[in-house]
């Protein structure tokens, strides 16, 4: 059923925009709006938002819509053109804002039939909406956070058990599903010493040895909204480098945290951690932004990054997760967690402690 | 490394269309061309191909590029313009083809900063160029259809052992794994009785009943290129009304076999299943196009549906699964068969036998 006090926000900031139409084809923000998800594969999924608050869902019939969603739905077959049913709703003359990953196939065919339009890419305008969390939506990513602190807890006496990377992923899974969580946020990151020095690295067959450090970037859905955290474990003991390179870490996390609260910029929180990195001599070393937004989805728009200037407002939610990476050394350390800003600064939403832990071989 | 006979055929393609320059943005589709895959994520991915045979890949640096492509490669950081960088190539005033599924954020921007140029869809043609197999492509999609069969004749005892659907799914896919099979074409469907007559059901806690039927249809990648069969078979006994639905679906899929040959049209394939089930007076519960093509993905654009006009070729593959669907008689019946058109016809791709099978229960 349509969200009407977040379709309000919409609107309010369609007018604060100047873009007195947008056309909705992200089927999350479609399911932040009206509450039920809807998968159409290749087909064309769009809700149609005009600034007088008035939406049409165009939707293939093989997707059926059984209940009252508070707007209008226009179902086609497979014999229509979706496009031309869409550009009937569109006001001609005026500007339409698309969201950022509408396929060409169809905004190509949407020019062509509204050439009087001009078009823009305004994702922008429900992204921001849905960087704010609502209540209903801060208690629930406080609880998948809670959970995945849970599992996390259950995740890491693995580190010691010689199993692949990619056991390990499984191993994860399961854990998950024990706790009444079957989709996870992305796929698990279980990687052991050289590959934890790669964080875009793919499981594989690889399994531990002594004294390899072990990232563990893990996440799952509870009712819709995602958890995301970071913990780096060694395996049976831990060098004195080891050591110097999770304590900086650390540091840097804890102070991207400090930084995250209303009124400083997201690209605040990325210069306090990444500052400290480079201060102790690691700046190269640390080769991605500090984090992102999450919510519905895993990442959202938003990342805490050298280039975003946003001003940080109460009820956003994201991730602090810098690392070090050495893959000279086979040393990768990554600690992150996920923050909800309130009004005097942020609340941390994972509380799985952050000292070093040496997890034994069994 | 580029392969030159696939870029040939496709600039070929590109001067038959009259489309100077493409932008190809589908990973699968640069796979195709490059052998490697890349996944970008949200950042721009992209590679430039002019008529003239000229190749510029443009890709974030986050994702190197690390071995010899054959192609010129333009590295980017997050802080520069990845589309600015494709404008340079593009070729003022004359038409872009651009993939299907370009994200509009991408689209918008390149449009304003190539203003004399206009855009088109221009997928068809990498998508018709992909729909040819060629001999070493044909080679996998056999294999990938052979380990189908041995996965498939493992996985139908299991039906009558009474897993939920949900462990059903668990079970196929670590019998793929056992066969060396990493990766599924897609979620394996496993639905038993009511379930079974929503080809859209997705997996839950349903487990079987004496006299259920169930819809088996699953897939795997073999070295990239995908498998995809379906059968359906029945819980401890099958009555006379399901082997009277069973019987003629079944005559469908031979049927549509028959007419998969070169010359025919795509559609004559779903005709020639669909004209036989209409016959029989189960036009109305047949609610999905016969079959798609297949290979380096699952879905691969070319239906075997009644729009398609297209003239079927050598070294096309794909799919022929008519089927049945009663609700109300909980009753859902598909069988599916890949084929490999050949000079006099087709290669049925799948041996597994289509006969009834009653499983017994355990």
């Amino acid at each position: 059923m349509l969200d009407r006090s977040r379709l309000y926000r919409i609107t309010e900031k369609m007018r604060e925009k100047g873009i007195p139409q947008i056309i909705i084809s992200d089927s999350v923000s479609i399911f932040y709006l009206l509450g039920k998800r809807y998968y159409s594969g290749e087909r064309m999924l769009a809700l149609y938002v005009n600034e007088s608050g008035d939406c049409r869902l165009v939707i293939n019939r093989l997707t059926p819509v059984t209940e009252d969603l508070g707007v209008f739905v226009r179902s086609y077959d497979d014999v229509e053109d979706p496009v031309a049913i869409l550009a009937e709703y569109v006001e001609k003359g005026k500007p339409v804002g698309v969201d950022k990953t509408w396929p060409a196939m169809f905004l190509l065919r949407l020019q062509k039939l509204c050439p009087s339009c001009t078009f823009e890419n305004a994702s922008v305008i429900v992204d921001k909406v849905r960087q704010i969390k609502d209540k209903a939506e801060q208690e629930l990513m406080i609880e998948s956070s809670r959970i995945n602190d849970a599992v996390m807890a259950e995740v890491i006496p693995w580190a010691g058990r010689h199993l692949s990377e990619r056991e390990y992923e499984a191993k994860v899974r399961e854990i998950y599903r024990a706790h009444g969580i079957e989709r996870v946020s992305f796929p698990p990151i279980c990687a052991y010493g050289k590959d934890a020095a790669d964080p875009h690295h793919m499981g594989d067959g690889t399994r531990p040895k002594r004294g390899d450090c072990v990232v563990l970037d893990i996440g799952g859905f509870y009712r819709d909204y995602a958890s995301d955290m970071t913990r780096t474990v060694f395996v049976g003991e831990v060098s004195p480098r080891q050591r110097e390179i999770y304590n900086i870490v650390l540091e840097a996390n804890l102070r991207g945290i400090a930084a995250a609260k209303p009124g400083n910029r997201m690209k605040d929180v990325d210069a306090a951690a990444r500052s400290y990195i480079e201060e102790m001599g690691f700046g190269e070393y640390f080769i991605h932004r500090t984090g992102h937004s999450i919510g519905l989805e895993d990442h959202e728009p938003g990342d805490a990054g050298a280039l975003n200037d946003e001003v940080i407002e109460v009820g956003q939610c994201f991730s602090v997760e810098p690392g070090i990476y050495l893959p000279d050394e086979g040393i990768g350390v990554r600690i992150e967690d996920l923050v909800l800003i309130t009004e005097d600064g942020c609340r941390v939403l994972n509380s799985y402690p952050k000292d070093i832990i040496v997890v034994e071989e069994e």
